[in-house]
C-alpha cells in the first residue's frame, strides 16, 4: 500500500458555491458563481431517452464520440480517448509514464502537480519551458488557467524533441483551446510520440455537470489509458451530447464569437472601475489588484462568487455572467466598491 | 512507457446491440437484450434541472451520497468513495496494492483478470478461496457473476485474514449484493483494513448508462481513491438520481421481490423448456446445456441477444425481459426451438 499523503488532500476550486454560502451567510441574494471558467450559456442538453440512462453506454456510440472528437481535434480517431472528464486523466496520465522528475508550469491548474505527485514523481513548478532542466515528465496549460498564457506551438515541440532525447513526455492540458488562436492545439502533433493533449469538454460547451473529456495520445498511451478507464467510462448521455455538440460547428462559432464580445463586456467593467486585467481567456478573466481581498469579501457579500488563488493575494479570476440581471448586479457590486472609495491601487 | 500487451484488448461484453445486429443481420424485429445482468424496469429518472448538466457537480452532493450508499451498505460514509461506475475502479485498486501475485476466482467477471494484470500483477484463476496460494491480492465477485455462487462471510473473513498476516488485500465485487441474501456484504467488515469492497449501482437500479458505483475500503485505500478519481469524479445526474434511488427503501424491497418473481418465471420458461439452469441471481439465470450454440444463434434470429461464454460453450446466461411482449417473445422461441426437435440434453 502506498502510504497516505499531502496529495490526498482535496484542493480548492472554483464552483463550490456551498463554499460560497458558508463564507458569506449574510447574502441576501442568489449567488452568482463567476468562479469557475465555464460557458454559462450551455449547448443545448436535449430531452434524453430513459435508454440512455438504463443501458450500458453502447460501444459503437463510444466510436462516433471519438470519431467526432478527432474530427474537430484534428487528430486520428483512434489516438483520441474519450473519459467522463479530464480531471481522472491526470493521474492516469502521470502513472502510464516512468515515475521521475516532474516539471509544472506554474503558476496554474493545481491538481496537475498534485496528480504527478500521486503518480509517483517528483513534482517542481517552474516558470517557463525553458526551466524544465532534466524533468522526464512535462505539464503545461496551454492557454494556461488564470493567466491565459499561450506557449507556441514552436517551443511546445522543440521542449517535446527534447523530452524524447531523454524517455520523457510532454502532457499538454489544452482545456481553454476551444477559445485560444487556430492552429496552437499539440493535438494534430501527438502521433510523433510522447505528446498527450487533453481537451475538456465541459467548459466551453458549458456542460461541466455531464463530465467528458479526451485525451489525445499515442497508439501506446491512447490503448493503455483506453485499458485503465474500462468499456464504459463515458456515460450514456455525454456519449450523445458529445457527439452533436463537437460536431455542430455552427454553434462553437456562435458561441466563440459570443465569448469573446461578452469578455470585452467584462474588461470593461473590471477596468472601468479601475481594476487591471492582466489576462485570461474568453472564458475568464484574471485581475490583478492589492484590493484583491477586500474585494473579494464586497463581492461575496453582494452574492458574486469569484475565484482568488491561496497562493496570490492580489489575484481574482473572474467567469462570465448568464443573464442580463448578472451582468447588472455585478458591474454594480464592480462600481460600488470603487465608490466607497476603495482605490483598487491602494 | 509500460509495454502495450494483453490486457489493452477489449473483451467481450453483454449489453452490445450493436454486436448482435452485426452477428444476426436477418433478424426483423427489434431485438430484445437479455444478454446483461441489469434490471429492465429501472429507477424512474426524473427530468433533470439544467443546472445538474452545466455546472461541476457540487461537492456537498458528493457527501449525500456517499451518506446514502453508507447507511445502505453498512460502512461509515468516509470510506464509502462514489465513482463514475466500478469498472474504473478496478484497476485503480489492483494498482494502489503491492504488484504481486493476484488470484481472481473463476469463473467470474472477465475485468478483474485484466484489470489486475494492467496493474502490474502477475494472475491466475482460481476455483475457490482455498485455493489462493500466497497471493497478496483476492479478487472475488460475490455473488458471483454468471454462476450465482455465494461465499460465506466466515470463509472471506477468514481469508482477509489470512492476507493481512501476509500484507495482502481482498477486493469482494458484490456488483449483485443488492439481490444477494441480507448480512451476506463484507462493507460492514472494510474497518478492518485490508477489505475493498465494490458495489454498483446500474445493475440493480436499471441504470447502467448513468455510470455510478462505490468502492467501500479502510481509511487509507478510500483516501488514495478519492485521490485518484479527482473532485468531479460522478455526473451531476448521477449524483442526483444515487442519492434518491439508494434511500427509497420503499422501492428497493418493492424490486427484490419483483426481481424474484421474474426469475421465478424466467426459470420456468427455461426448465420448462428442458434446460438445465445451474445458477444466477435474480438479475440473471446461468443455463448449461450443449445445445448451447445452436440456442444462441436460433435466439440471435429471432431477435433475442443473451450472453455465450467464449470459455464455456454449454453456457448462456439469460437477463430479464422487460416487458409482457419481450416475455412472451421468449416464451415462444425458446418453446420453438425445442418443438424443432433440437433436444437440450442432446
Amino acid at each position: 500500500m502506498i502510504p497516505l499523503s499531502d496529495e490526498d488532500e482535496p484542493l480548492r476550486h472554483g464552483g463550490d458555491l456551498g463554499a460560497s454560502r458558508r463564507l458569506f451567510p449574510g447574502a441576501r441574494c442568489r449567488f452568482i458563481d463567476l468562479s469557475t471558467g465555464i460557458n454559462p450559456n450551455p449547448y443545448p442538453v436535449p430531452r434524453f431517452s430513459a435508454e440512455l440512462f438504463a443501458r450500458l453506454p453502447d460501444p459503437s456510440a463510444v466510436g462516433e464520440l471519438a470519431a467526432a472528437a478527432a474530427r474537430a481535434y484534428g487528430a486520428p480517431s483512434a489516438l483520441v480517448v474519450p473519459a467522463p472528464g479530464t480531471q481522472i486523466l491526470l493521474p492516469l496520465v502521470a502513472g502510464l509514464v516512468r515515475a521521475g522528475r516532474a516539471a509544472v508550469l506554474a503558476p496554474g491548474y493545481c491538481e496537475h502537480a498534485r496528480a504527478a505527485a500521486f503518480a509517483g514523481h517528483s513534482v517542481k513548478a517552474v516558470r517557463g519551458v525553458d526551466d524544465c532542466g532534466d524533468a522526464t515528465l512535462v505539464i503545461v496549460t496551454n492557454p494556461n488557467n488564470p493567466d491565459g498564457r499561450l506557449l507556441a506551438q514552436t517551443d511546445l515541440l522543440a521542449l517535446a524533441e527534447d523530452l524524447r532525447r531523454r524517455g520523457g513526455t510532454l502532457v499538454a492540458d489544452e482545456a481553454f483551446m476551444d477559445v485560444g488562436p487556430p492552429g496552437a492545439s499539440l493535438a494534430t502533433e501527438v502521433v510523433c510520440g510522447n505528446v498527450v493533449v487533453l481537451r475538456s469538454f465541459g467548459k466551453f460547451f458549458g456542460l461541466a455537470g455531464l463530465r467528458l473529456g479526451f485525451a489525445i495520445a499515442a497508439p501506446a498511451m491512447a490503448s493503455r489509458l483506453r485499458a485503465a478507464l474500462g468499456p464504459w467510462a463515458v456515460s450514456g448521455p455525454a456519449l450523445v451530447v458529445g457527439a452533436a455538440a463537437i460536431a455542430d460547428t455552427a454553434w462553437i462559432e456562435r458561441t466563440r464569437k459570443r465569448l469573446e464580445k461578452a469578455a470585452q463586456r467584462l474588461d470593461k467593467i473590471l477596468s472601468g472601475s479601475g481594476l487591471d486585467v492582466i489576462g485570461g481567456t474568453t472564458l475568464f478573466r484574471l485581475v490583478q489588484t492589492p484590493a484583491a481581498g477586500a474585494l473579494f469579501q464586497h463581492l461575496g457579500r453582494a452574492g458574486i462568487w469569484v475565484r482568488a488563488f491561496p497562493d496570490n493575494a492580489s489575484w481574482l479570476r473572474f467567469g462570465l455572467p448568464a443573464t442580463k440581471r448578472d451582468w447588472q448586479r455585478l458591474d454594480d457590486a464592480v462600481a460600488s466598491f470603487r465608490l466607497r472609495g476603495r482605490a483598487f491601487g491602494s
